[in-house]
């Protein structure tokens, strides 16, 4: 099959959300087995100031409903950013992979050169679509999902490098 | 332009190992400035059982060099894994990216189907080429990248999103 926009985006968003659900669920359980209060890992964090899990979770998710609907052209879904626990994060993501099969490869391919524009802290960035894919979206995304990993891994989560990958063949 | 497999490799490469150069920069100078031995930063980890700065950045540039010469049907370069100073690692962020400088697209264009294998901790995978470098190489280099700035990040050193995103647009 030759290498679309939308090959490079729909799959791999689902496979990484994936993936981010079931660390997740490590998470949750490793709380329940060690007794403690989920919450201590939803906010926790690698540095004072970056953002706990949870946050990355909420931008992981936003990164990938936000390319869907920007390079499809449709209307991006607003979400709250309300969510405190494992539960709701997990809610998250399935909304979001729900969304995002939504999409068709007919909606997406194509869009190699599609104006893109999207607020960022107040500021406005304008890109065409295939580097706002390659050289923002994906690595946003995995930026997200790794650090996600990395709060729980060093919290002591037993999570390992399949666990992030999944079954890449 | 349309999106072809070598845009989606080489060019990202390249893009992201420029940015972990500099990222790399601001720890050197961090050390520098806060009168820290450098290796300290080097060797330090997220969690006792993940790998130290040096090694998130030999896998990474692994990942990088495996993939341009696999997709593109030529050897892969061997490196000696015995860095440990921050020059030590630029230098080998910058014969990795002198190395797939020398891909062109013309060897990588076409590479959706084509057969990679590789050994990774004494198992053998088999791909085709463009789930090899969506759901493998990129996933990795963006996780070893990340983990790289995190552990930085985790010590103090003052990087932001900017410094690993570069200028996106």
């Amino acid at each position: 099959m030759t290498l679309s926009m939308y090959q490079a985006s729909i799959p791999v968003f689902i496979r990484v959300l994936g993936n981010l659900s079931k660390i997740l669920d490590k998470g949750f359980a490793f709380a329940e087995t060690k007794k403690i209060d989920p919450g201590v890992l939803i906010n926790a964090r690698l540095a004072p100031d970056m953002f706990p899990l949870s946050r990355q979770v909420q931008i992981a998710t936003d990164g990938v409903k936000g390319c869907a609907a920007r390079l499809a052209g449709i209307e991006v879904p607003s979400y709250l950013d309300n969510e405190t626990t494992f539960p709701e994060l997990q809610a998250r993501i399935k909304k979001t992979v729900d969304f995002v099969n939504t999409v068709n490869p007919s909606q997406i391919d194509g869009s190699e050169e599609r104006i893109v524009t999207l607020k960022v802290r107040n500021r406005e960035l304008t890109f065409k679509g295939q580097p706002y894919l390659l050289h923002y979206v994906l690595p946003n995304l995995f930026f997200h999902t790794t650090t996600a990993y990395a709060i729980l891994r060093h919290n002591g989560v037993e999570v390992g490098k399949l666990d992030y990958l999944g079954n890449p063949e």
